[in-house]
């Protein structure tokens, strides 16, 4: 079995912009991932055979970032048993109001564990990733831990001008 | 081949009370039609072969009804060229707008017919199967026609207190 | 009869860089058309004339793109039985939600097949008018599907950062 | 030329419990009115002939009111030059919000006096066009402040449990 | 009595940009009008004179422009008789939604003809003026219909790309 | 000067049953209280007296309800200095959406300390009162320390099926 | 160390007929758990001990639901490394809208797995906490799985009018 | 006991561009105050040591500005009895309409006053905040009587062009 455990899809090139925060923070944290573009619509074969093998393949959390429509998280939730973390991607019209819709608002037997929308929660799908690592892996919570620890330390005590 | 050119598809039981307005308007026209509980989440893979099969077991359209993330009517349009008719349900704590939001809000490749939320939108659902099989018959271009007279002439003049 | 099955029809010249997608779609298909300014307001006559000679001209199809009010799909599908496709047009205060409730929310008897807000509705538009065409065109089903492969082929494995 | 000044109309016999609230209203006012079904979409025809024949059979004032995509007022306004008062009419499943979007969202050239949803909507929609008459009719000017004051003189000056 | 008939307020300086599309359609039409900033706020006991003195001061029509909470239109109808047009002027955080809802929720009994949000809503305005006034002026209703044959006729029959 | 600090004012009798919510709270926490009814628009010259003699009259904060156009507390908030304090009534169409932002989205100069909608914002009113008044009275400060910590004692540790 | 590896908490009684939707997807998994009533803001200090011990208790997950302003499930995820799951519970006013948005738009740092409102997204937290726990515990994968196979075995093929 | 009245605590750096604003209108009334970066959820220790001292330390008025989930306002409100106004800070996808529903919709027991969305908010809020002061400091009731009038005799006659 593969070392990563964490697989970032989305939609389109073009949530890349936004998805790569995820990929930023599991850097961060040192946690080995994989990237794919995997379009609920456009490639529907590409998320079956990835939903079907990403428990065999050794994966443990998958983050789906989509726009829109938005179909991708909850998809992906139904073809496979391991959490799928869900970000709605800021959309020009509605922004991105109709993408959390479409990926919390999902019938009963289907999670999707949903975060904020744009970059903020795809940073976040990526700390939620490592949160639910780290509950069989005690040194990445020690390193989580620090992380939050430094984000903490890192708030000045007053405003500042500039 | 069969005659049943439309599939009415709806992911679960609940969404009967709506969908059945569309079956009604084509037990109305003489259109013949199947019913089909396909959940998008919970049998993805009836979804699949569904959309897959749909053209060759000669559907000429099909309507798609779902509440809340409502993917259904979206993926079928992923497998499938033939058009897809989209019935948002009305839901409890969104009223619909997150169905609609999840139906209308499809990406650029894969166009869902969005109709009203709720029985209107199932009954519209109905006419528009209709409308698009009436392009290549003329025998139903009729009906339809009289169909919609007949709607017309049944308006009254006046509102009435009772 | 004309050669021309679709007719794209706005509410005004605003409108077209949005509804041009349309065309492409269309030119993209071999599809031949026709475009006009119909405003449901400033062109009434024109609207009804319209739409009371679409059948007999040979039009199988009608894509109408409006925004705001956005009352030309609707009182277009009003006046004729053939299909009326509806894109809503991004608004300046209210983003094309007052588009969109507008023209998707019909009553019974006069559906509006509507697509999603701006330019991807308007492409999606496009594909549903050739999807209800090629419903008695096999050749034109054939280049729908080609279209589709083309598209879902041209999907990259994995994002990249430029 | 007829003593009707006012024209109540709305787009279906279910509009009616919430428009009689301008009937009242134009009652206790002791202005003419007549009443009639006019429906956008199912008789278009009539809403044409309403509309073009409106100021030379000497209306001077249009109630109109409708829900959902709601499209009468605006396209009354679009057929006459006189004003048109426009209700939304509470819906099911986006409490009127649809029909408000529809008729205030008007593009410049065609204005909707639009009054708030639903019944309170509708008696103000009868007050609007009493103001509008008494422009030139000092004896309804009258009666019309003379209502406004009764009005202000039943508000109880303390709130009471029962 | 002056000859003014109209009367343009709003709430600050900066609703100008957006009321002034009201005072340019009542110049196309030859009506005579005042323009006054009177805010409900920092200028209450303006408002409560304009509107006292409305009628007495030959006013037939008031215009008021406003955003935000926009109390302007709403207060300015309790406290005079003559027609009261309202258009919420689009604002930073919610796009005039909040201007909206302000305006056209009026309690029964106060009505405000609420006009779109923004610059097309308060042109409409100067229309819905020059309706009300074209009740009781021949001549004037002669200019509106002009007006809005030349806006019918200045449509293009096509979209052009540049 | 009085002894009444506090005044509870709304827009009309039916937004009593939510009003009283905070009159229960200064019964609880001995602070003394008058109710009126001060519609903005139907008793415009009533809210005018009344904002003008609040401050000399000794009261230190008024709480204001109302529903809809809600311009109660705003208008208030513009005629005296001293705190006003708005809650939101819920209403029909809008569920309070509409009571929320006309009382909250004020613009500069005229705070509004703006509760949550319906009743928990009632009784909020009340508190925040308490805690204004409570800035220079130990002892009320006392007995809202008090209330406060019985609210959190009441709070059982576990959830209860019955 | 407890058995004990999920938390249910909720921010008042009132949140236990939705929350025990939750409890019944992990009781049907074989899952202990605890049930808490801890308050954001009535038990701030309730709040502060149960994040800080939650991980050397033992818990893995912890599932808050809360309603309105709903701050239990950030302010949790504040205190703890452990995934949080948040469930907004339906509102009176907003519907839950309030809680969605209360919920899944924490800033970057603070990741809340959000779920749908009202009861499906509470059993659907159930299900969350249950895959989480599943990524290190093969035993729970296998009854996870056969839960899902069941919910899809449970589906009819067709929907039935009674 | 310190000569500071009024704590001013945001979220984050990013919130000071808005909350300056509170901070003018406090310098511009004489008012002593501190502003501190209290983040609810990266530094929730220094929340709950701010929010206990408040009283003792002699903070008369917090005012507190958040954005997105914005538990600031409400978890203060939690943990001080002396009054917190709250300023919805304006956000990138939700316009601040997750802030204002975060901030407002504070259950009994903990009220927030809550101001509009962004700088006009944040100007209020150092009003409301003087306002609360005013109550027993008469001087400055006087200063803040005089600010008000300055406000309102600002506002010009009439609007102009530039």
């Amino acid at each position: 079995m593969s070392d990563i455990k964490v697989g970032i899809i989305m939609g389109s090139q073009s949530d890349w912009p936004t998805m790569k925060e995820a990929a930023t923070i599991l850097d961060e944290l040192g946690i080995a991932y994989e990237t794919k573009i995997v379009s609920a619509h456009r490639t529907p074969d590409r998320l079956w055979s990835y939903g079907k093998t990403a428990a065999e393949r050794g994966l443990h959390v998958i983050i789906a970032g989509a726009g829109g429509a938005a179909h991708l998280p909850g998809m992906m939730a139904s073809k496979t048993r391991i959490p799928v973390v869900g970000v709605p991607v800021q959309t020009r019209a509605l922004s991105g109001v109709d993408s959390l819709y479409s990926i919390v608002q999902m019938p009963k037997g289907f999670p999707v564990a949903t975060m904020a929308i744009g970059a903020a929660g795809a940073a976040n799908a990526g700390l939620m990733a490592a949160g639910i690592l780290a509950v069989s892996d005690p040194a990445l919570a020690q390193r989580l831990d620090a992380w939050r620890e430094a984000l903490s330390a890192s708030i000045p005590d007053e405003p500042s001008d500039d």
